[in-house]
């Protein structure tokens, strides 16, 4: 690690200290006298992990007691299709999709299988450059739901306010945002995240979900899909991605101890976005930002060069340097993306900032 | 560590060295420069991970080119939907399945709400005491597909040869004994098994599927339940459970390096199986093994104590002499499953017997 930095889009990067604490419990779990990985998913010990954990993301979110909290598998690509499977199924009015970018544009034929969807907007033929505003969201009052993808990874286009009507239904894909900033949990009936960005390694998939939602589940479905055996389990339906859930305990416990919990995560993350937007607009001729200004992701910064040749030499100065992973998404290429999930540092932002500058004067 | 024998059921023990190197990764992965935990999936690094690990497999187990390995998600519980999902809907004729235990027993109402199944033979009656004979088994050349679990983890059953009729395709669970020992694979149409047993740990399921079967996939299913699109984009369809699989290929490089492959783990697994029921058998009046004598399993020795108040002395004692992990399954109080897999060592399963044999001198 010494001297490099980390941008990668997911799976992101972990604090350095949730690392060695990681390390450590591969050699042994002390409470139990063997590696994390052989710990049986029934022991005692991994309940009280998956317990810490609920709790930890209880406090960061607000979560009300009405409300569970699932650590499943299969990433937001299941959650697409487990989610209409529960709700869409023989509903009589659509549901509600906005197609802001590559990861909603996945989620809507998997719901489309299930029942009648409505995209209500589509930022396709801009090329996914800018979010819509309320105005140009004719909800419905009678939808089934509404679902949106709060942070489009590929795109770097992020949602600052909510979107939807508060009479209906809200479910969002917060995959590349949970955590970097506090959540008006009590506005939406269904929240998911894969953890590969904020929250830990790949593997595990965090659902928030109302216990109406649960109550709402169909007999018919296939046992993983089912949202209320896993809640009736606690997550223990079947064995669970033990390694993935415990480090991310490990990372919630720093968001909250090291941190100070969301508030000052979101300050963070703040800071780390305006110091790289802020160089890319001061390097205007040379780098263009992908995103419409107000509709810029905290989380994904986007551009490129306007002298496409310039893209590989960038990533591969870059790398020279330590500035790792941040080729653009296959869909986009000759676009450099910066992943700024919570454990990358304001003091790699910085020097990656630095870089930038010698790069543009150098080669602008 | 020191000193400590891991004989959980499950995630179970991976061998020593296997531990140094994940623990090593999760520090940094030397080619890449950061933590294994934080590198991309779309990387040629991880790409490079995923192909070796197929490589070792098709070596270990001889597996035709017309097969696909894939590693997928939500273990063998997704796996009891994924399969009928994908050749039971909308069959004029039944799978046949076995009820052979615990696990079995699962996979039969999922396969249920996808299409007709016939149930072949079930030893629930008997407790599950017993494997059937190929003469219980009154199979049909007209099956969609034969299905059964070679070994049933939670009763120590092993099938010590293949059931079924080759004309018809065979689907095999193997979750708790694939690597165990050499596997005639050109007689499955369809093997699975999640890793956390011999493979790796939690997290990732290894599937081994016929061409054929790719090709049957129907065209509706839900993209994560969908064996094609992970055949073609070659396990990398979303976000794949990156540590899990990396760890799958440091644990299939020891098989073959440290092991020599499936012929030499096939012995030792067999040496340590006669040793551990061989003390057993010597303690008869005081110790008693579950499984009726032909079908054993090599992997899950089950018994219990004639005396049954003896079961949680004997536990507590064996767990301050260092063996853990050893409670029957919770479907069977005062039970005790040793498992041996392949990462437990000869030297642990000798310290056991002997432990076995003092705690039955003493108290028998």
């Amino acid at each position: 690690m010494k001297g490099r930095h980390n941008f990668s889009a997911g799976p992101g990067a972990l604090p350095e200290s949730v690392l060695r604490e990681a390390q450590q419990a591969i050699a042994e779990v002390p409470e139990v006298g063997v590696s994390v990985l052989g710990i049986s998913h029934r022991s005692r010990w991994f309940r009280e992990v998956v317990d810490e954990a609920e709790e930890h993301l209880r406090v960061l979110l607000g979560i009300p007691a009405h409300y569970r909290v699932l650590f499943l598998q299969g990433g937001s690509t299941q959650q697409f299709s487990q989610i209409p499977m529960t709700l869409l199924r023989g509903a009589a009015h659509p549901a509600e999709y906005l197609h802001t970018g590559y990861w909603s544009g996945k989620s809507i034929p998997e719901a489309r299988r299930e029942g009648p969807v409505r995209v209500l907007w589509s930022g396709e033929s801009d090329g996914f450059r800018r979010l819509p505003t309320d105005r140009e969201l004719e909800t419905s009052a009678e939808a089934t739901y509404f679902h949106y993808v709060s942070n489009e990874t590929v795109e770097g286009l992020q949602f600052h306010r909510v979107p939807g009507r508060d009479e209906v239904r809200r479910i969002c894909d917060m995959s590349s945002d949970l955590l970097g900033a506090p959540v008006d949990m009590g506005r939406y009936d269904l929240i998911y995240a894969h953890a590969q960005k904020n929250l830990g390694p790949s593997g595990v998939t965090v659902v928030i979900v109302h216990d109406d939602v649960v109550a709402a589940t169909p007999k018919d479905l296939p046992a993983m899909l089912d949202y209320r055996l896993h809640a009736e389990a606690r997550s223990v339906y079947n064995t669970p991605p033990v390694f993935a859930i415990f480090v991310t305990l490990l990372v919630l416990r720093w968001l909250r101890s090291e941190i100070g919990g969301l508030d000052a995560m979101a300050s963070i993350n703040r800071r780390k976005a305006e110091r790289l937007y802020g160089t890319l607009d001061g390097l205007k001729g040379v780098c263009r930002v992908w995103a419409a200004e107000p509709d810029r992701s905290r989380m994904n910064v986007l551009f490129d060069f306007a002298e496409p040749r310039l893209t590989p030499v960038f990533l591969r100065e870059a790398e020279e340097a330590g500035f790792l992973g941040m080729e653009g998404h296959r869909t986009l290429p000759d676009t450099v993306r910066v992943s700024l999930y919570n454990a990358v540092t304001e003091a790699s932002v910085d020097a990656l900032a630095g870089f930038l500058e010698d790069f543009a004067r150098i080669n602008g």
